[in-house]
């Protein structure tokens, strides 16, 4: 397959001069790459002429196959209607909690690995470890018995999913060659296709909390993930999302655990419920079970949803009862309106790094994170608010990072005299 | 100096979005790479992007400087008129071995050490020691004091002049960074500032046998060389001169320096003392010796020049009678015409790899070059050639790489009904 007579050297110097490669010659040298046999001072001027030149379609496509491949591929052929969700990343982003449920409810099933995030809250295998008893390591047995029968199951990442993305990541995060559309598509897919599902939506955030700045460059992503994934047989679509201010009230695992949970009971956030319904309606779509906004709306209405989360986390040894009766962190601070008038801006990225000073997320892989701390937000963007209100509330155990947490909070919320216009979903059905 | 909380990471990403590195924290990059501390595929990765996004001046000049203090440098402040002269490489340039002697006989001083080059000949050094008994390794009172007497010394490079370019060289041979302005330029220009010398000409050479395929590659190398030089307080001057044929008629180390000592009595081909003239008017103007080039003409027909090349060799132990009778490689093949016209084309690339594979130069540090061999021609583009005609003679060993010798000479020699004008300055007083 490698061809033993592609030059390092030679890779480089063709994408140095803006050229495609050749399948197979790129294949030759990330293999090279992954078994050791080129060094990685070679690859990281690779990666960073691909930041500089870009990469086709094909060689993206061919880019992702590899690092899919270099680990284990899980067969989920056994199931119906397998379908996925991928957020790029956003503050407060508690949606797979509810639309997995939804998503069951409506007949598809989802079975997915989920890592344990770095990031300003953990990931949602994180979020979910906060109810108590639950359990993320399980066996192939059971986690396919369990997709079976309840239509959900998630555990923790025991297989090695594309490994390579792991060691190609760190290189990139050593290299300042993160940032390149490329070399992000085929990191997330690799991921995706590696997981199993044959359909996928991929809810792509833009804002100052998200990874994509601008609409442009999140739909440029969106479409680039879309042609892999639809080169690898997957069924795709994508969203645009906002991450102009976080996603719901709450920031922190539990925080976000028990919204979640408020909101398959209907008294959710309704902008998290509405971009649980988009995209469990592009999915649905793709996977062959077209389901119309408002029935999937009964179907949270109606406790479907939130009966099919009670079965699951049950079925993961988890005790809601318990977990309802959970303390947060005890200590709380108020974060209050300087002067009167209109929110204007509840800047995700601050609110997110306020959260992780306070402890809900980690830097390093194997760091704990704590699921009782966390910010909630009292107020939305275009809401009114009077001078010295709690717009905000800090849950922390006491001194540590509550004092940087507040100036981020306060850098993080803006009151003016009117606030603009703030779209959730900016671009819907993506495909 | 170097400041130690400057993240490599950092200084990458400052360069890949175009930014301009502070003299400060490049320093303090580049000083933790030759330290050890900050690995090769961050600098790979910089040197990528300063491919694709190039550096000021401000930035060049800081690097040299870098590079030029990593290893020792020459103090010829007891010496008058120290003068240098550098080519970006070329075929069948023996200049050196010309302009030495010229630039003493007319007051100035030549003290230089010079390397083994890599290349389709050896170095100046290598040309020298295919004279008999010609010793290159000087104690530093012998180079002083020789400087000081005969106005010319040339060691082979027994200190380590700017070690840190040979390091950096090696990785960019690696990571298809060779061919970047910037570090190109401070590539050469570390060496010469190590070497000491108060004005330096520079020879930079355009065409299919050089590095520089077109003259305004050429003079944006040759300004940034002179930008650097003069921040580092030398006089500076360059010429563009054409490598469109080689220079003179002979290529290879005892063939090329027969060819020097012809041009000295007065002898030589024309385009090669053409060349010598302009060069050290040059230079000459730069350290305060104008002297105009019928003065310099005369200082050649008048054998004064001729004289200091004596000299220089006796000093240095060579014994010019014993190499005036030396044998060339014994096995002489002609390369001949195969129809009659004008002589078109003579690629400079082609003929020196000719000169090379009969054993001219070398591709390892280390390996010794065979001083006999090489190639001559007969005639220069724009001769009337009859068919049949001898252009050319390998002068080599019996079979060893004669046949492909003989392939590259054909395609190099191209015979037509017109040729092309060829001058060979293209560019003087580039200051």
């Amino acid at each position: 397959m490698a061809s033993a007579n592609v030059r390092p050297v030679d890779i480089i110097l063709e994408k140095r001069s803006g050229g495609e490669h050749d399948p197979e010659r790129l294949e030759a040298f990330l293999t090279g790459y992954l078994q050791g046999d080129v060094p990685d001072y070679q690859v990281a001027a690779w990666l960073m002429a691909v930041c500089w030149q870009g990469m086709t379609d094909r060689e993206t496509t061919a880019l992702t196959r590899i690092l899919a491949a270099s680990g284990d591929e899980l067969d989920l052929g056994a199931l119906r209607h397998t379908v996925d969700k991928h957020s790029t990343g956003g503050v407060g982003d508690k949606t797979s909690l509810v639309l997995a449920p939804l998503l069951a409810a409506a007949g598809a099933t989802v079975a997915k690995m989920s890592g344990r995030a770095l990031g300003h809250t953990g990931g949602t295998v994180d979020k979910l470890e906060s109810i108590p008893g639950f359990r993320s390591t399980l066996d192939q047995d059971t986690f396919l018995r369990q997709a079976q029968e309840v239509g959900i199951v998630v555990a923790g990442q025991s297989k090695a999913l594309a490994p390579a993305d792991g060691l190609l990541y760190s290189l990139r995060d050593a290299t300042g060659t993160v940032r390149s559309l490329p070399l992000i598509a085929s990191s997330i897919m690799s991921k995706k296709l590696a997981g199993g599902a044959r359909s996928i939506v991929l809810d792509v955030k833009v804002g100052s909390g998200a990874f994509m700045r601008t609409p442009s460059e999140a739909r440029a992503l969106a479409e680039t993930m879309i042609a892999i994934g639809r080169q690898a047989g997957r069924n795709m679509r994508a969203v645009l999302s906002s991450m102009a201010q976080p996603l719901g009230m709450a920031v922190g695992n539990a925080l976000e655990v028990r919204e979640a949970l408020a909101c398959l009971r209907g008294e959710g956030p309704s902008d998290l419920l509405e971009l649980c319904l988009v995209l469990a309606g592009q999915v649905l779509e793709a996977t062959g079970l077209p389901t119309p906004e408002a029935q999937l709306r009964a179907l949270v209405e109606g406790g479907q949803a939130l009966e099919r989360f009670h079965r699951w986390i049950a079925a993961q040894g988890g005790d809601l009862a318990a977990f309802e009766r959970l303390e947060l962190a005890p200590d709380r601070t108020p974060v209050r309106a300087r002067e009167g008038g209109v929110l204007a801006e509840v800047d995700a990225l601050s609110v997110g790094q306020a959260a992780f000073v306070l402890g809900a997320g980690r830097s390093r892989k194997g760091d704990p994170v704590d699921p009782g701390v966390g910010v909630t937000l009292h107020a939305k963007v275009g809401n009114a608010v009077g001078s010295g209100e709690v717009l905000a509330t800090l849950y922390h155990r006491g001194g540590k990072g509550v004092e940087e947490a507040m100036r981020l909070m306060e850098r993080a919320l803006r009151v003016a005299e009117s606030a603009p216009a703030t779209p959730l979903i900016l671009e819907t059905a993506l495909a």
